[in-house]
């Protein structure tokens, strides 16, 4: 089969990306910019230009490098008939439970105030909690938000979870709907964002979230940019009602040198690194699905485009 | 009996510690500064100052409110014939684990350079790697060095351990003796000490041992300050020898403001907090000794002092 990378990788990616998916995919053609466009059957993609997968006729699966399919859904030239599927990737599930796992030990055990104390060469010890003591609310679910859930629990801490639809998860308080949304958030010290971006969740973390948010509480955001309106976050972080905000994720990235988050005292800013696909492991997912479009099998990770994700 | 608290406190931390050890030690008196030195029977300490313990005469247990003894072994007005017993607490241990495990997600993830690129609103991304790539050598497999080497396992490190007699330890390649030392310092990417301090272990951090570390390796002090041997790891810090020193611990604390850790940029500077007793549990702690005192039975994590801990 004619497979189309359709990527904005850097130099540097495409030399990891091209052999992996080479060595995963015996056989099979890989092109980037394919003399006959009517030949490609598989486009494997992360953030493709805008119309890049239009005109393909004979495209059977369009499947994403990345976890997130939101810009891809947004793009009205992706065609809407073809299998979509995402990347879900064991190796990138840990990548993100070891951030969030990073940042609820950070904010429980004061590791960035004493970063503070340090520039001002100031020695002071903080009040140590145990991590029972602290709870967590992660919104969200899937294959992420469960593998964080997990990596929290295993921390001691205690852990809570919002998701659309119910979720079974041992040791997990999980709720869904508006009302399980505001018991989570009033009743979490540190709020983990790990949500699709769909029309539903855009913009959920305002400044009424926010106002149901415990005084002193921190959010960290690993879900998408535009999950956060900006200002009302830094509105809250202003008025000292919420203490801290870790944010890997951005509405325009790489987030503009001008925005108020790069200097904020109350904001550690990553620069989208939570979890970036291995290409090695990323591969052999690409080829599993490869094997069952030849085979008929059921795609994994298929996207319910209504849903979303 | 009565129980001497001999302590170097604060008041909030006297008015932590009083409750806690009243509540676990019901029937027991407590004294601060006894009116007759003579009926002491059980003393608490804390970094007691010098002669504390001299002078009780009934004296039939040392019961050390932190982990390490060193200080106390150095006091020469330390009754050398009562029994010492040091604090082993599973709470204190569990944060010991947290804080490594902060250390070593921060060096392996890049969060500290991270850090640095926020404070220049720099937005690059840096190279990421599995946990399973990460080798993390131990040293020292005491109570807080097994609990270490456990959270760094559980989080998908290759560790590797060495300490003063071969301990075995599941998924832990462990060595002892000045070979094994070497061994697991060439082969780590990060070192974390947790040794005690002893007259073998000071200074065992030193030019020749930053020497046989890797190139672009760093360097994790949760033991003493004492282990380290400051100028020689400033310049291996300054040759870009070694990558970063997250330290706990100082040969003086509160470590001077004229020191150049404070504002040197390859230096995570923390105000001795890796791990500080819980006065809840380390009180539970104590009660099960005073009952052994009283029943004969053996006491528990009672120091060698030949030995040192």
């Amino acid at each position: 089969m004619t497979i189309l990378i359709a990527a904005d990788f850097s130099a540097a990616e495409w030399a990891a990306w091209w052999p992996a998916l080479e060595s995963a995919l015996p056989g099979e053609t890989l092109v980037r910019d394919p003399p006959d466009r009517t030949g490609v059957d598989i486009a494997l993609v992360a953030n493709p230009p805008r119309g890049a997968l239009a005109g393909l006729p004979r495209l059977t699966l369009i499947q994403s490098l990345w976890a997130g399919v939101d810009r891809l859904l947004a793009d009205p030239s992706v065609p809407a008939d073809v299998p979509l599927a995402r990347m879900v990737d064991p190796v990138l599930s840990q990548a993100m439970a070891q951030t969030a796992l990073w940042a609820v030990l950070s904010l429980h055990r004061g590791f960035f105030d004493y970063a503070r104390q340090q520039a001002h060469s100031e020695w002071r010890q903080l009040a140590q909690r145990q991590a029972a003591e602290v709870s967590v609310g992660v919104l969200g679910l899937g294959e992420m938000g469960r593998a964080v859930a997990a990596a929290l629990l295993a921390g001691g801490y205690r852990v809570s979870g919002w998701s659309n639809r119910p979720v079974p998860l041992d040791g997990v308080r999980c709720t869904s709907g508006h009302d399980g949304l505001a018991t989570v958030v009033r009743d979490a010290e540190i709020v983990v964002n790990l949500l699709p971006l769909t029309d539903t969740t855009r913009g959920l973390l305002d400044r009424r979230l926010f106002e149901t948010m415990r005084a002193g509480s921190s959010l960290v955001n690993l879900g998408r940019g535009a999950h956060v309106v900006d200002a009302d976050l830094l509105a809250a972080l202003d008025a000292r009602h919420l203490r801290r905000a870790v944010l890997d994720v951005f509405e325009v990235e790489p987030l503009p040198v001008s925005h108020a988050f790069w200097s904020h005292p109350g904001v550690t800013l990553l620069p989208h690194v939570a979890a970036l696909t291995d290409p090695r492991s990323a591969a052999q997912v690409v080829a599993r699905n490869v094997r069952a479009l030849r085979t008929g099998e059921p795609l994994a990770f298929r996207v319910d485009r209504r849903r979303g994700y």
